[in-house]
This record gives structure tokens, sequence and C-alpha cells, in this order.
């Protein structure tokens, strides 16, 4: 133990110096890998306000970084759902994705992560800087850099092992999805307001039907919902309904 | 030459059969790789008209394929992107991709280089089946066969190499965007007509400005454009124009 600390020690103090050894510690800390290219993790922590414009006329920030960890977040996450639920549609796994890369969840988690104190803006600005987007962006922009730096194998596994598993409980995640009328019908409960569901449609294709669901909230008409049964046309309905009504 | 052809005919007669032979030999001319799993492939090509439910009761087609393939679309073009423009914004980047990954670009490059013989659907439902979207989805459900055969190194190469390099002109792509509204002016001043680009909104989101721009032909509304700059706010509201105009 004592000589893995010694020579984990002699690695960083031989391989980074001054402020780069805090951002290094702080990556290793929340990737599980030592930089490679430290001036890509040290570029995905410096917010828009904070950059400085390079000899092209560029400022130089986080930007690029965050869209790029953007589209490679999204195209792991889509993977892992594929091979999660092998059995399960096109529209289950979209679904579930857009429930585990949002801009709430991202911000969350990069938050408790920590990426939060690595973050450099500028504080005057403050008040005009979305924390929540600040704070998910630069995990995007981290999720980037390691892309860069490591290779797609790599970031996968820190996103799947460092970031998914641990904080996400998919099997949560998914069986949340049916509870959104139960969700509403208890909100319009408390509000002593009057909610209804109706099946408005039935359209039959291929053998299947397609339900379109409609919530009426004291017969003013609120969210539509699609599904192959009653049951998930209403839930679909009844999700659209809260997020028009900002429950959640 | 001769022993190369004789190497090659052996080896896919020792690997595919029958039907098999016909679709790994036109993903070899698609993507220059040979199949590894070829029931990948097959079902890349299987539309959701011609699904047989397996037995856990799910319609097996190419729909979560092209999921995955959208997904990992996206995630090369960024990154190819990303290092083709090294001083670029995001907004660009995000901008330059959009135009090449849409419907439109996918379904022709599906039908250019023949994916389109390969697709298997239903032709007695073909009037409730866009073209469009079958030839590109089942691109994209291709790019997901291939990732999940041959790992995201082979595919990112087949998508830069054989999608990407050979049927976009990126450079054209960038100054086109350029040029709609110079085109759009100078065919109204042939016309003898009124032509005029207002900002008609401007959204703040994530330090982001999103600019709304219409264009009006003697005050009557044309095409409405988006854009993170009131120049290519103007320049999409003029493509769009261009288009219902049938200017070219």
């Amino acid at each position: 133990m004592t000589g893995t600390l010694k020579k984990w020690l002699t690695k960083i103090f031989k391989l980074y110096s001054g402020k780069d050894r805090k951002v290094a510690e702080a990556v290793h800390m929340i990737t599980g890998g030592w930089p490679g290219n430290i001036q890509l993790y040290k570029l995905a922590m410096k917010h828009s306000s904070m950059a400085n414009e390079n000899a092209q006329g560029v400022k130089e920030s986080n930007e690029r970084l965050e869209y790029l960890g953007d589209a490679i977040l999204g195209a792991v996450v889509a993977e892992y759902l594929f091979c999660k639920f092998p059995y399960k549609s096109e529209g289950f796994l979209t679904e579930i994705r857009s429930r585990i890369v949002n801009r709430e969840t991202m911000n969350r988690l990069s938050k408790k992560i920590g990426v939060g104190t690595l973050v450099e803006y500028d504080h005057s600005t403050r008040g005009s800087i979305s924390p929540k987007s600040l704070y998910g962006d630069t995990l995007e922009a981290l999720i980037g850099a390691t892309f860069l730096d490591k290779g797609f194998k790599w970031s996968r596994a820190f996103i799947i092992k460092k970031l998914i598993i641990p904080h996400f409980d998919i099997e949560e995640i998914v069986s949340n999805n049916l509870n959104y009328k139960s969700k509403i019908i208890e909100w319009a409960q408390k509000a002593n307001r009057e909610i209804r569901f109706d099946i408005v449609d039935i359209e039959e294709k291929n053998h299947l039907k397609k339900f379109t669901a409609q919530v009426f909230l004291e017969d003013k008409p609120l969210g539509v919902g699609y599904g192959l049964s009653k049951k998930k046309a209403e839930q679909d309905a009844a999700l659209k309904s809260c997020d028009l009504l900002s429950i959640d």
C-alpha cells in the first residue's frame, strides 16, 4: 500500500507541476486515469467567460470540447442501452437515453463527482450564467477531453464504469417511466383540480393498434400521448402534461 | 490480379452460402469489409414492414440498429469536423454537421451507394412508407451493424473514408452556407422584385443567441431561418426561400 502510494506520488510529481498537478489529480480522481495531454483537460474546465483569444482570434473555451463530448456520451449511452435491453424497441431506448442524458442529470452528476470545484469561470458574470448548464457542459467537455486524449474505448469505459453504473439506477429509471399517470393524478388531488384521461384515437396498421391519449385539466386539453397500448399512450400523455405543468 | 480474384472468390464461397453471399458481397462493396456476423447486416436491411416476431414477442427489424447507427454516425462526424476545423466555434461545427447528416442527405447517399437495392420491405405497404426515410434509415442501420460487428475504429474509418470524404464536398458545404442571400437578392434584381430580410426573433439560451430571420418578397413572407448569428439565420431563411421559389 505504501509502495503504491509512493509510486503514485512520484509519478504525479514527475509528470505535472504546479497548477497542472491539481488538475491532474482531480481528473484522476474523477475519471480513474492520468491525463496524457493535460492541456485538453485544462481547456475542458475553462468556461467561455474565462476564454482568451488565441493567435487565430478564436476564443479558447470548453465549448468545442463540450460539442464533441456530447456526441460521444450520446453514442456510448446508446450502445450501453442497446446491449442492456436486447428485446426493447428503439422508442424505449431513445426514451431511456434521454432520461439518463439531459441537462439536469448531467449537471447534478457533474457537481456530485466534483467537476464543479474545477470549473473556471468569471465569477463577476455569474448572474448571467446558468449554473445548471455550467456544470453539465463542463462534464461533457471533460468527456470530450478523455476521448481525444485516450480514445473511444477508454472514454466508453469511463462513461459506463464511472458515470452510468454508479450514479444511475437504470431499472428504477425504467420503472419510473410508468408512474407519470399516478404523479399527475396525485398532483391534481393536492391542487384540488379535476384531471381526466381520454383515448381520443385508435389507429390500426399492420395488425398493430396505435392509441392516442389526451389529458384534460378541467376540460382544458393538456398533453397528447401515443403508444401501442392504452396504458402506454396514457403514460406518454401524462409525461407530456407533467412537462407542461412543470411537475417533476 | 487473377490470384487475388481467386482468393477473394474462395473466401466468400467458403464463408457464406446462398442468399447470405449476396448480402456479404454487397456489404463488402459498400463498406470495404467482409461481414463477421452476417446476421447483423441482414437485420440492418430489414424494414419494420418485413419484421417477424421473435420468441420474446419482439418484432425484429432494423429500427434498433438504426437508433445505434444514428448515434455512432453523429459522434464520428462530430469528431471529424472537430479535427478538420480546429479554429471554428461549436456553433459552426453543429451547423455543418447538420448539413452533412440529415434525412435528405442520408437518403440520397444511401441510394447512391447501392443500399437501396438491398433493403427488404413489404412492397404492398409502400404507399405508407416514405422512401426518403426508408433508405436513410437503412444506411444508419448498416452503420450500427458495422459498429457492433467491427468496433468503433473500423466503423469510423468506414464512415469517413467511404461515406464522408467521397460524397461530401465539405468546403463547398461550408461556403454554400454563405451564398444563398446573394443568390436570392440577385434573382430579385433580375426579376425586378423587392426582397427584404428581417430578424423577427432573438432567443437567448445558454449564453447563445438564436436568431430567427424572415424573408419577405414584396411584403409576402417567404422562408424562415434560424441560426446562432444574424448572418446564419438569414442564410438559412434565404436557402428555404430559394427552395420555395425553386431558385437553384
